[in-house]
């Protein structure tokens, strides 16, 4: 046993999961491990031998003994690494996808696990981006416009096909055999705590987020349930939990089986569960108002801390004590931004330019990023809207396409790419002017994940075009620090850990020391691309013309026709 | 001396100049030579040892000497090469790029042959590219405005920075010099046949479509060239003829020197200069109303014959005896087709797509056409406008960009290789309805050039998209086939040839068997697609939203301060 304490933090990602063993004192990162999980995402077939089930398009599973062997792998791995003893690891806290959710027995048995159950899919998990329930959406959120539910408001207006009450519907549509053997319908990021504690806990992030709860007036009312499907009354009541407890809690202490599984202590503090992104925010050192956290990666989650309550249309939701303890958590997101740009790459860029990234010993996306460095704002002559993935914020459309406007003969691959970059850091101006007009004021931006490391033109391209400067996180594992930020609050200030993830966030959260600051003379010509932008943004998206929908449902009906053909 | 007479058509060309030996009785070409200009297009700096004179951007220039090259490397060439005797060969015929114009002497010397003006750019052939003299052809478009000029409606209310009085104005400008010791500012076309025959003579054609000539009117008053500029007001009277010829007239015959060049005999008949395009409607059959010719190639040239003299709006010119004597010929033009597919291809395809190709030993533009035509109509979500250059039909304006619409991350290269081909034939459909709309009536699309034959995806999509069968012309070489015709024309009945272009066309041009014809189940969902398009096209064609001019106009800012950056 030494002075120094220790936290570790497990990131329950899409793939894989990682562990990061993090010293308490000051946030630096000792070591990590990752467990790519043996099943991955499952959206073909279950792993089953002798059994071939065939999972529906949109499908996309995964089976929980990933989650139990990500801990059997990783923390042995990052002890083993370190060299630290198990003694002076205080605590470990826990985020995950979300909505990723599964029924259970009620001792937290996954149905899947169950032989008269390990068959059906709709007993096994289903992963965020399992798609197959839009149905189930479409249903919730008519019958919560026609009974005027006030919480729709909350969500943007609208409820998402990811969530946790569109996943259980489809559960109760198509399998009410498994609806009926659940007892528990519940967060993946909760049953992984639960079976680290023993003690069955819900977080406040997920059940604010994902499943319609709220501080002040809890899950939505028995009658609406009822209106969905009589037999989903109760489902509250029955499959659930009323009691939910804020992220930053302490949700118990390791039991003898999992400290089998990890070589930690029995009884080491396991803080209540969390979602990836929000447990990013203290991590990038946001515990107060007027910052927001973009989380930067394949799409991009924006997240805001607010003293009041507001509604701002077209966001995510929010939510009380949904990130910080004693905040309102705001979020809203974009839905392709790195996607945008891998899309580009492999679909668009010339056999040329791929040879001089090879000459030249570069990446592809580095060799753009130099040549549409050199242009100036507005020197390609282009406007995009970033729809190629639908719109997140703040009009919460996915049946919104993509548009590039302004192309010549001699329009270059770098000039589209720069114009996509460009694109995108509108969409992020919408939301922050959208938040600011409604109450919630945004002084300057912090960002994290994996795009501000990789493209510099990137974030000075947002800071232009926000007008705020960009800080940016010193830690490229943000969620895994955040994690392990939570466990060494719910271990406490007596076992060497901290009272409350402020203070936690004082001594362990880092920023790089360079910021990006807008240069006044690209602004001047942002404002003007920006109100290009703008204008087609609410033509296109606001109903002016909607050639998008109607584009996408021709395409739809064609690609149908082809299947039958087939 | 045998039975058989042959006619011999020059095509001159941007690049080269090609001659084509043609059997009269039938067409069949027996022999082709082509010739490289020396000097090519002469656009960085003029082509003199001894003297560096560069040339500013925009512009584009020739050596009027390549046009004799032309004349004696690839005539004597076809002789050789068929082993025709030139007793046999009864005429000549040639057509040339517009207008590409040049200042002469009274002897037709070229001013750039004189030693004086050797180093002045403004003394060379100006070629139908020099793009240098859009000041002056707004001057020319305002002025007549202002003075409420009655041609301007002809040419669909705007005069081009191509044409020939926009050319002229641009040399009295800036070299006025060069204006007043030119005798003569002819069209090339019209100056190689003053060279074979000794006898200055104009052709209907070029004075019509690119001289605001008509035969009722004759040329604008010479209160109006004097409002340009007071030294312009007799342009006509002393640098010009008001003797225009009908196409399909005899010139004169070889003077002896020409024939010297040529190899042929003193006196053989040659035919009145004409256009490439306009020459090709005869080539590719067509001598009556309601069929619209398409010249398919970088561009789309749509020549239509009409009985009646009607306003079509957004045309670039109609002239009487312009194409066929008798008719009124009407022309229209899409500015950017097979410059299209070549822009995507160099720019857009991406390397597993030209590796793709080359592993199936095909060209990069079939491999896409052919996953192209396994797309449905529509199926692809996408519509684009054809404004990468610009839109010439119906619009008029320069200033248009390209628009793309619909894509996803689920887009691929082929998709948006089909979206553009479809957008260049809702183009032509804009154009054919136009005229419908306007009194020339369309029965059928005849076309040729080089696309048809290498595109038959592009040639059923048009079909398609129009609702027109489509003819393709026989011959790939349209131009100088019609050119040859009108030299068996000049040379008439009695020395073996024919007494008019009708008859010339009846036995000499021919169509190919196979016939495009539109899928009813295509031309469904065309027809809604066509819809979305020409709702795209009138809001960002005619004022709906100007982005496209604001974008155009941000860029040109931009890259000028990279100029003086630099």
């Amino acid at each position: 046993m030494s002075n120094r304490k220790y936290s570790i933090g497990v990131d329950f990602g899409t793939e894989s999961g990682r562990a990061v063993l993090v010293d308490v004192a000051d946030g630096r990162e000792v070591a990590s491990e990752v467990f790519p999980y043996t099943h991955g995402v499952i959206d073909e077939q279950l792993p089953l031998s002798g059994a071939k089930i065939e999972l529906e398009p949109d499908w996309a599973l995964q089976d929980p003994e990933d989650y139990l062997r990500t801990f059997q792998k990783t923390i042995p791995g990052v002890l083993k690494q370190s060299g630290v003893s198990p003694e002076d690891v205080i605590g470990i806290g826990i985020d995950f996808t979300a909505c990723t959710m599964l029924p259970t027995k009620l001792d937290g048995t996954p149905l899947c696990l169950v032989p008269e159950f390990r068959r059906n899919p709709h007993a096994w998990v289903k992963l965020w981006k399992h798609h197959a329930a839009q149905p189930e959406a479409d249903r919730i959120n008519d019958t919560a416009r026609k009974m005027n539910q006030p919480w729709l408001d909350r969500y943007g207006g609208k409820i998402s096909s990811e969530w946790f009450f569109s996943k259980v519907l489809q559960i109760l549509d198509e399998a009410p055999e498994v609806y009926a053997a659940a007892d528990r319908m519940i967060e993946a990021a909760d049953w992984v705590v639960w079976q680290l504690t023993g003690i069955e806990t819900r977080n406040s992030c997920t059940a604010g987020y994902k499943a319609i709860w709220s501080k002040k007036t809890g899950f939505p009312e028995k009658a609406y349930f009822g209106a969905l499907d009589p037999r989903l009354a109760d489902v509250v009541e029955t499959k659930m939990s009323r009691n939910i407890l804020p992220v930053g809690q302490k949700a118990g202490g390791l039991t003898e089986q999992a400290a089998s599984w990890t070589g930690l202590k029995t009884g080491t503090a396991v803080a209540i569960a969390n979602v990836d992104a929000h447990v990013a925010v203290p991590a990038a050192t946001v515990t107060q108002t007027g910052q927001m956290v973009m989380i930067m990666g394949t799409s991009i989650c924006h997240m805001v801390l607010g003293d009041e309550e507001h509604i701002v249309p077209g966001m995510c939701g929010y939510v009380e004590d949904g990130i910080i303890p004693g905040f309102f958590g705001y979020e809203a997101g974009q839905s392709c931004v790195g996607d945008h740009f891998a899309w580009f790459v492999e679909n668009c860029v010339p056999a040329a330019y791929q040879k001089e990234a090879a000459q030249q010993g570069k990446d592809i996306h580095q060799l753009l990023e130099e040549k549409a460095s050199r242009l100036k704002p507005g020197e390609s002559g282009l406007v995009a809207l970033d729809w190629w993935n639908g719109n997140r914020s703040v009009l919460v459309d996915v049946d919104l396409t993509g548009l590039l406007i302004g192309a010549t003969l001699a329009t270059k691959a770098e000039e589209i790419y720069r114009a996509l970059i460009e694109a995108t850091a509108y969409g992020t101006r919408v939301i922050v002017e959208t938040f600011e007009k409604n109450g919630v004021p945004i002084r300057e931006l912090v960002a994290c994940g994996g795009l501000p490391e990789k493209n510099p033109l990137l974030m000075q391209i947002y800071s232009d075009v926000t007008g705020k400067p960009i800080k940016v996180s010193a830690s490229n594992q943000t969620p895994a620090l955040g994690s392990a930020m939570f466990g060494a609050v719910a271990a406490g200030r007596k076992a060497g850990g901290y009272d409350d993830i402020f203070e936690a966030a004082r001594q362990m959260a880092h920023l790089k020391d360079n910021v990006y600051r807008p240069i006044a003379d690209h602004q001047v010509i942002y404002d003007e691309l920006f109100a290009e932008y703008l204008q087609l943004h609410d033509f296109f998206g606001r109903g002016g013309n909607d050639v998008m929908k109607r584009l996408k449902k021709l395409r739809a009906r064609q690609r149908e026709a082809d299947v039958l053909v087939v």
